[in-house]
């Protein structure tokens, strides 16, 4: 098999059905998103017997307990996936809103449109429920999508891809504008991001050396999460109720996710006064303490955080603690050691959650709440294709709105320029 | 000179500005900006001799009387550079903007606030003037920049440089937040697109060329203008009177320019009766017209186009034109030779236009308006850097907003995830 040649044809037929999604009415795209969950639930069976083919495959390749259960589909897991559909059919369609349309002193009106982005590139691992979650996403903002999921879940992948085939049909949109890469071969994601001419995103879900690699040598834009180094900042004004509800919840309502925190940051005036009932709030949930040496000196039994503590995302019950001059001494640690996802402050103090909102520079930034917040759905965007911690285009959970740009439009009566 | 340890070290600093930037009140921005403005005036005579210094080494050089004149500073143009930062200063200032704030069901308020991007690189040649303007454009929107000019300007982009720092200090800024490379060594452009942890994105102002060599080398985002090949859409519905007026004043206002229409379609229903006094009025002008075998059915004196004619950026009095089937057939030339610059229609018939508007995949959309208005001072925007021919992020003009992003702020009050 040619995979260039293959991935060019995809290409090819994505950017002839973008021009025909861009164009489809909000009616067509909500009817392939509901004929696409009823396929889902229609399909159940197949599915699972198609899921249990990559499972026994699994097992036989040695994968882990906990990848083998990202792959797993059961009956709840396609009830979710159809669901999420629905859930997309019902939000609002961003494509087509015009806004800021104002007159301009040589009497044209100026304005600004929104549009698909055009086509999406989707380069994700194990969890079958992303081609169905992510192709929602792309057909409601008006985008066609290539999904190149892992190869581990072809089946699962190929099957849900024969729903969403289905489902767009039977609403009168092209079946290409959802197409998932059969081939398994790795040279076929080096060909996914580097065609510009059919490609105009790409968004990498999955590990941070996954991500990496594609950034590098993507010759298209890469919309990219890389990971989270979250904090809480216990401001010396901090309602200390407050303080240890969030830095609890933060840290232990889930691990393995990139919104928990990593890194807690006390200011010395409160330390002895918050780390002794927080520290003993954790030792319930067996969390593991990493501490400064002047954490350390208020609870002389955790161990000592080393330099690489402070960049490390943990994704598990261990959290580091460094006491911190101030606010501002706050603000040069996450300069320093920020992954620009989320961090939260906790204080009454109106000022200095002023400037935290201001001087902050990361994607979400919160006042007295939790950063396990940072969500698309928790945000009301109703469904995210991932969390952006770039700064250019799409910035923090990115829904609709972020797989759609703006154009300029422009409305005369035969206006020339002077 | 080490080049890569000079603009490491530029970055370095660049990055430590760009924090007291994004914090610096709108006041002192402003402040910078006018104090800038005085300081050119105040340097004048010292700004046209080192600009003599360019023009001198320019001659022996050889350059082209184009290019010398691009290079030469006076009296007026100082004053244009001085009024130009006096309008940036008179701007709103787009950061610190919150919008969208809004209570979600978990009692959390969500909403976005407008930040900079950090620090800007940006790489250009010959027109001094670029150094001011961009300036003041990363300047009022909170980055800091790392300007590269051409080695032509270099004696001038000094001069200018000690203005800005200037008014920076005068306005109590860090003179790092604008910096101009001193090395004329090309390998400092190579640094300058390689050092994301210094440099945010990159904005490179020239010929396609160097557009696309830097595109392809950078490690950074670009905000990236490619090409225009703009087009006027003549349809059978169309006011005819505004039809000949907008694709007159499209492609003879100004040759050089990216908004410049530089190919013309035309509704077969309509190309009898519209061409002729078209090609009368083009003649005049001593415009070059390259026709299809259609249009040469009508005007049987101009030359044929060939296929490349679709595709040429000209920038010179020459016009390609096309007669179409009607607006699918428009359609269907634009997306094979658009470079998604600018493209109008002129029509009174209310559903072609509102289907242009949704189907035409370019920066600006136009509708009974000359192509000309693609710019940034016509649109309102008060300056532009440039003009973005990408999908993401910015897309045409680009003024203050787009050297911004918006980040997720979440307003609690002790609030965690359930």
């Amino acid at each position: 098999m040619d995979v260039k040649q293959y991935m060019q044809d995809l290409g090819q037929r994505a950017r002839a059905a973008s021009r025909a999604m861009a164009r489809a009415n909000t009616g067509a795209k909500n009817d392939a998103l509901l004929h696409i969950a009823t396929a889902l639930e229609a399909a159940q069976a197949e599915l699972i017997a198609e899921n249990a083919r990559d499972l026994e495959q699994g097992r036989r390749d040695g994968l882990d307990d906990a990848l083998l259960d990202r792959l797993a589909l059961n009956e709840e897991r396609i009830a979710g996936m159809a669901e999420g559909l629905r859930q997309i059919a019902a939000l609002a369609d961003p494509v087509g809103e015009i806004s800021d349309l104002n007159y301009r002193p040589s009497g044209i009106q100026v304005g600004k449109m929104r549009v698909p982005l055009g086509v999406i590139g989707i380069i994700y691992e194990s969890r079958p429920n992303v081609t169905a979650d992510a192709a929602a996403l792309c057909l409601k903002s008006g985008n066609a999508a290539i999904l190149r999921g892992g190869s581990e879940a072809r089946h699962s992948n190929q099957a849900i891809a024969a729903a969403i085939h289905a489902g767009l049909e039977q609403a009168g949109l092209p079946r290409d504008a959802v197409q998932v890469v059969e081939t398994t071969d790795r040279a076929a994601v080096g060909e996914l991001i580097a065609m510009p001419e059919y490609v105009d995103v790409i968004v990498p879900r999955g590990g941070k050396g996954l991500i990496e690699r594609i950034s590098r040598d993507a010759r298209v834009p890469v919309i990219k999460h890389l990971h989270g180094v979250c904090h809480v900042y216990i401001d010396a004004d901090a309602d200390l109720d407050k303080a240890l509800a969030i830095a609890f919840n933060a840290k232990t309502h889930r691990y393995g996710v990139c919104n928990a925190m990593e890194t807690l940051l006390v200011d010395a005036a409160v330390a002895a006064e918050a780390l002794p009932p927080l520290a003993a709030k954790y030792a319930e949930k067996g969390v593991e303490l990493r501490g400064c040496a002047r954490t350390r000196a208020i609870l002389p039994d955790i161990a000592a955080a080393t330099d690489s503590d402070w960049d490390e995302e943990y994704l598990a019950p261990i959290l580091a603690i460094r006491v911190v001059d101030g606010l501002d001494g706050a603000i040069d640690h996450l300069h320093a050691h920020s992954s620009g996802h989320t961090e939260a402050i906790v204080t009454e103090n109106y000022t200095k959650a002023r400037r935290f909102l201001a001087e902050v520079d990361s994607s979400s930034v919160m006042i007295n709440a939790s950063t396990r917040f940072a969500d698309g759905f928790e945000y009301g965007l109703g469904a995210e294709i991932g969390i952006s911690t770039d700064k250019i285009h799409a910035r923090g959970p990115v829904g609709l709105e972020g797989l759609t740009s703006q154009k300029f439009i422009v409305l005369g009566d035969g206006h020339v320029r002077q």
